[in-house]
């Protein structure tokens, strides 16, 4: 198998960023359709093209550009890449494995036909259907979009039939209701899957999530190892079910001391950006690795604890981000702050993870706070 | 003092290219005056210019564009540098620094001046006066031209009067003549020192010479501690001397089991590669974070042991460097092969340095060998 050389990724965000820094450093081409010309990547790929990741003529350009295509997010039509592939074109992962990754229910179709324990869950197609699965789970419940939700948005916690009614989006799409849980706690497996069916498994991390968003991650998990050997084997079948090429994340909840199966992404994920800092090879470089076609690198943990903690803009966070800190690993995507957003991360490697994690939380509030520079 | 967003580039090689990485992940603007449009820097920067360092209006220009400029080699004209600090711009290292770096007569000024240990050297300003410095050192010699060469170019090792003569630059240049010294080990220091006089030091690193490049990186050195001590000791003193910002790349023999300083460059060094997965901060990272006023990040060991190999193209080298290696951090620069240019580097880590050299050995050679695949 001859490796791939020039890679098209599809959006412009910090996963497209950190995967031209990887592609940057072992030598492979990138090329970005980017939603907006200050979209992060921008700054790094000179070959950026500005275009809408819903319009099947950006997508066809950008294919016949480069060998093989990737993903930077999930806001992508299944339809057009099944017809780009039936064109010839190589989406990596392919449009089977995009057609589960943008959709949770159809994630919970394959976790199902594969046995996997998930949370209960009511599928509701309009307002009706919502009302009566809360109900039916005892007047509160979670709610989430199936299509098009992301670090908190398309979720809403503690959802009465009152506040589902104005959370309800326009738009036609299925809502999946889910009791509230009493969560012990939410790990992430990353899994890297090569064309050829070759797997490498990242170590297990704990992920604490806030405002729906992953906002700190943890390495080791320090869980028992017999969920955590479970977690992986899900992980596994899952990625070969759905026969993904590249980083698959797959997220679990343990709730009374047993694992379900929550979602998945089929790309370089937040519980993953530890792995730059933590293991031997990075989930950004492994992820081209397995969409070019190279030999997976190692994904060995490297240090003894790591911890990372996501930089979120606020009121008080300026233009140039202050002062960076000397005692973590900074990684910023050059993104305007505004309150709410990911502007960031840092990653502490030490070792004890309480080290680890103080360190990294007070680094990531030091750039939140830092005083504008611009 | 408020940190610098903007770096300007002299040089668009590979240390711009890992710079510009390192920029990537922490937020910092880099803008490149490349001398040629596939200039490795220009892969990933998308402000790339194309100029001749040596003109004096294409550095003012990239002045004028940037908060501060800083350089990817000695190419350039330290009495230009000075009049543009004179008109206000910031460089670092400054011109000063600089005078001293491009030129290894000012070097063994600054080393005499500061009374630290130098190879017997004669320099020579003339054919008959090289002639004569060999003869006087019993027929063989080192020559090296003090202004211009690198990576073996402008260095002849085993000089006599007649393959001087054939070897003796066109232009007028001083050459260094030394004995030839039954060289122990070669060790390297880099110093990285910020425009407020605070430095960090990375371990010491033992280098192996091959044609004159820097062919294999080891740490630790495995040196007596003492002889590690004094080498660090030295290399800040010539640093607090020629008052340099950024890295300081120090180079040492030792013979007889006593240090002798050989040279230094005032810039992120090929010896300082293997700190990208040795130290918790890569000398591309804080030449970056001292250019722009940021605290200087940890420079503390983070493996065992580690070793760096060259890839350099050979007449086998294929265009796509054939199949990237799984168990080494690969580096490649995007270079066209050509036989004995420097086309990237890879670098093990393990818990013995054994392991790591064969594995950097190894890696590399793959890497050299690849079938073309382009």
């Amino acid at each position: 198998m001859i490796p791939l050389r020039t890679i098209g990724i599809v959006g412009g965000g910090q996963l497209a960023l950190m995967m031209a820094e990887a592609a940057s450093r072992i030598g492979l081409e990138v090329e970005v359709l980017a939603a907006r010309s200050d979209d992060p990547a921008a700054r790094i790929v000179p070959r950026t093209s500005i275009g809408d990741p819903g319009d099947p003529s950006a997508l066809r350009d950008l294919a016949g550009r480069c060998e093989v295509v990737t993903f930077d997010h999930e806001m992508v039509d299944p339809t057009v890449l099944g017809d780009l592939e039936s064109e010839g074109f190589v989406l990596r992962p392919g449009a089977r494995a995009m057609a589960v990754a943008v959709d949770k229910e159809r994630q919970l179709e394959v976790f199902g036909r594969l046995g996997l324990p998930v949370p209960a869950t009511t599928v509701a197609r309009s307002l009706d259907e919502v009302r009566i699965a809360i109900d039916a789970v005892g007047g509160t419940a979670v709610l989430k979009v199936a299509i098009g939700g992301y670090d908190g948005r398309g979720v809403l916690l503690g959802a009465t039939a009152e506040s589902a009614t104005e959370w309800m989006p326009d738009r036609p799409v299925a809502v999946l209701v889910q009791p509230e849980m009493d969560i012990d706690a939410e790990i992430a497996v990353q899994v890297v899957r090569g064309a050829d069916g070759d797997m490498v498994v990242y170590p297990v991390v704990r992920t604490v999530q806030r405002d729906g968003m992953c906002a700190v991650v943890q390495v080791p998990s320090r869980l028992d190892p017999e969920i955590e050997r479970a977690a992986v084997d899900m992980a596994r079948s899952v990625a070969d079910e759905i026969d993904v090429v590249g980083v698959l994340a797959v997220e679990f909840f343990i709730v009374d001391g047993a694992l379900l199966l929550n979602e998945i992404a089929a790309r370089p994920h937040n519980s993953g950006h530890i792995t730059m800092e933590s293991s031997r090879t990075s989930q950004f470089e492994n992820h081209l690795r397995a969409v070019a076609g190279h030999p997976l690198g190692s994904t060995e943990l490297v240090v003894p604890a790591a911890a990372m903690v996501n930089v979120v803009g606020s009121s008080r966070t300026g233009g140039g981000y202050g002062i960076l800190p000397a005692d973590v690993a900074v990684h910023l995507y050059g993104k305007r702050p505004r309150p709410g957003r990911k502007l960031g991360h840092v990653t502490a490697t030490a070792v004890t993870l309480e080290d680890a994690t103080e360190r990294a939380l007070r680094a990531a509030r030091t750039l939140e706070n830092g005083a504008s520079t611009s």
